[in-house]
């Protein structure tokens, strides 16, 4: 276990193994600050800071005038799916449920469990409208002018200094700016795949990817992964061995819809992997910010020196989703890219570009995400236990360690595409679990995000949704 | 002749047949304003219009405290290049060249001839500046959240106004908001085309398309082009006789390099034609709202009533190149529009489309127009004479009635791709003839950009250009 640095993590740890082991039950009143103060021997600040850490984990509440309670302990532990098992040849059609989800988001008034970025709530709204101004002002031409089709040079400096800690150092250079992720991801698989190739993907996985790999004329093969350490590579080892697979789109960190993080030595096994066979792999690390652990996971390009990895990110995810700026680091693809980029859209919009790169470089943006993940490790475990209490029995969910997305499998018989039509008329909307593979499989499966601020509506539609899985 | 409405134009126009006619000669001195008001019975500030006109074409200047001279009439008037007789099989890779021409586009201190938008000075930085402001308060979230897939519901509406008066109507729900034009053209192209078809295009055209089209591994038919009324409806119709061409894209209104403008019987009967063979139109209008005549050309949009056009716009030629804000009105391949766009990249940026909303809503676009036409009608003039003067023997330019691009043929024996070399080394930038064919053709033949305010720097650098042509 590794030695907690600050008093404060210490007496949480405490008090929460107290909790766990049901010393302190719920509805119990919690020592006052002074008892904890004498008993441990810290200042009264360093017990609250204490008590606001098991309190943003829910794990405790205050109450005005009373003090602090132990709020709610889970009733049962749920457990967790299991490695998914791809089926093939059953190709289904997701793309009208995908629709409707889609129209159904904009409507007023529905709980979007289905939404695909952290709420406005969360974002710093008026800080990215100072830095709008402030980009007016230095840029010459206040933005009018095309930026550079590589991107903006500020950003790419920002960027690359961003992210030094990590094993392999970017440059400046060796990156290209984006209109998001998803641009980014477009581009990577024009660059490195033709019309009739195959490429390996997680399974569920982003519909997103397969809907693009689908207009491309790509194959799909869909890898078994399991809800915590995502691919196994002895499944990719063997999908290598027995297909020609052209290239690999992993979501290394965070995978959406899983919340699966790769363990590093399974990040170096798939490096060797597609080192060995000589092939591209386009990592998808969009959602790597958003960790709850003690630091950023690395990327599989951070263990690559082939140059064969094509590292995409952004911050739709973590920051501002209208503003479009992404990024890859496209290896040794980045003429092929820089390309594409030009052909395509000329460049992107230079004002938002600036706009992040100032964000980056006053620390505005490592600022907000300590805060943004605060909130998300709170909410996950707070949404987590509302599905504990208020889904079925046999109900499994995924432990995410990072962003924002719950996978939750209820019993085989549910079909989770007909419940989505009854939650609808309930204003309540998710993201049916057949949308994340093009197997038509996952029918008794959803995902769910916890990127909203958790109140008395949120923990009402989760109420009410279990009681509509019959 | 159109009957002229106002006293001023009547004025003007006198006096410019009397230029035309050398009763007024290059130095002479003009009529006093005062003796105008008596002799054509109008009042002062009419008389001055007058001149204002005369002047904005160059044909006269003003010395302070001395009056009005007559400043320039051409020492001879230069030819006009043939209609295009592209050949084929020869194809070369202009690759290099466009890039070097990129690259030295941004190299400080040169006078870049070969500039793509209008310069900066000419367009409304402040004015788009407030609008930034007042999208920020105007819009939920100030533009952080995702966009529709469709693009803005209000700038679709003001764009469907905007173009109120064209044969038939747009609609906002028939409109895709883009990146620009050229994600305008890539989106239709892919939605219209599969790799291996054959489209058909002017010839010379702008590379990027050109280049697109290569990507996308689509065969590319030139067609012979006329420098002012484009391809002739003949030339399409042999081909569409004796090849399969699965599409054509036109860029219908003053052509980028030539400045060509079809005539509406031209248009008609090429949208007869692609409706007779069952193809689409890929109509790429971006130079349309910088017409010299007085009224908007139409599109061939207006005249059809199939839905196999696809209506590419932007305002990136008249506004704000870097907000990179366009649309398509994709007609019957709407919904394919749509599905590639939302996965190649979700959603455009959220703010810039805003912006733009704003300024047609206003009347603010309306008229910034206005006075973007003047200048570059004025341009137009002056850059054309400087070419007339400075150029040599046997050097035939484009007359453009719009847009901010003047093609120029020099004698056979020039390859401009060299003297490209020469003149950067002299700090002058153009685009070299080669560019704008991928068959190794037009060698001879550059594109200037007229879209720099006139100045001295401008006309030396073009005088300079003409003598390094040898």
């Amino acid at each position: 276990m590794k030695v907690k640095t600050n008093l404060y993590d210490q007496i949480a740890a405490d008090i929460e193994v107290q909790i766990a082991q049901q010393v302190l039950r719920v509805g119990d009143k919690l020592p006052s600050l002074r008892l904890i103060c004498e008993r441990y021997s810290v200042s009264q600040s360093t017990a609250l800071q204490a008590y606001y850490q098991l309190e943003s984990k829910s794990l405790i509440e205050s109450r005005p005038r009373s003090g602090y309670f132990v709020h709610r302990s889970p009733n049962r532990n749920l457990g967790l799916p299991a490695t998914s098992t791809p089926v093939h040849g059953t190709a289904g059609d997701m793309h009208d449920l995908i629709s409707r989800v889609y129209r159904d988001m904009g409507r007023d008034g529905a709980v979007p469990l289905s939404l695909g970025v952290p709420a406005l709530a969360l974002l710093p709204v008026a800080k990215l409208n100072k830095g709008l101004l402030q980009a007016t002002r230095k840029l010459k031409g206040s933005g009018l002018e095309y930026e550079q089709v590589q991107g903006s040079e500020h950003l790419r400096r920002q960027v690359a200094l961003f992210y030094s800690g990590e094993g392999r150092s970017l440059g400046s250079d060796g990156l290209v700016v984006t209109a998001g992720c998803m641009d980014a991801l477009s581009l990577s698989l024009m660059a490195v795949t033709q019309r009739g190739d195959t490429i390996a993907v997680e399974s569920p996985v982003y519909f997103g990817i397969l809907q693009l790999a689908k207009s491309l004329g790509l194959t799909v093969v869909e890898l078994p992964t399991h809800p915590q350490t995502g691919i196994e590579p002895e499944a990719l080892k063997k999908a290598l061995m027995t297909k020609k697979i052209n290239a690999c789109l992993l979501v290394s960190n965070f995978n959406n819809p899983l919340g699966s993080l790769m363990p590093d030595e399974h990040k170096k096994e798939v490096v060797k992997l597609i080192q060995q066979y000589g092939i591209p792999l386009i990592e998808d690390d969009l959602y790597g910010e958003v960790y709850f652990g003690n630091e950023r996971p690395r990327s599989c390009r951070s263990f690559d020196d082939s140059g064969l990895v094509l590292w995409c990110c952004s911050v739709s995810k973590t920051l501002a989703p209208g503003y479009r700026v992404g990024w890859v680091a496209p290896g040794k693809f980045k003429d092929e890219v820089l390309r594409l980029k030009l052909y395509h859209s000329i460049a992107g919009t230079t004002i938002t570009q600036e706009v992040i790169a100032g964000f980056l470089e006053t620390g505005r943006y490592a600022h907000h995400l300590r805060g943004l993940r605060h909130t998300l490790q709170a909410n996950a475990l707070r949404y987590s236990r509302a599905i504990a209490e208020y889904f079925p029995e046999h109900t499994r969910v995924s432990r995410p360690q990072g962003g924002f997305m719950l996978w939750v499998e209820l019993d085989k018989r549910i079909d989770t595409a007909m419940l989505y039509d009854r939650a609808v008329r309930q204003k309540i909307s998710f993201a049916p679990g057949a949308m994340f593979s093009l197997q038509n499989q996952y029918s008794n499966c959803m995902r769910l995000s916890y990127g909203m601020p958790w109140n008395e509506t949120i923990e009402n539609a989760l109420r009410q949704l279990g009681r509509l899985i019959i």
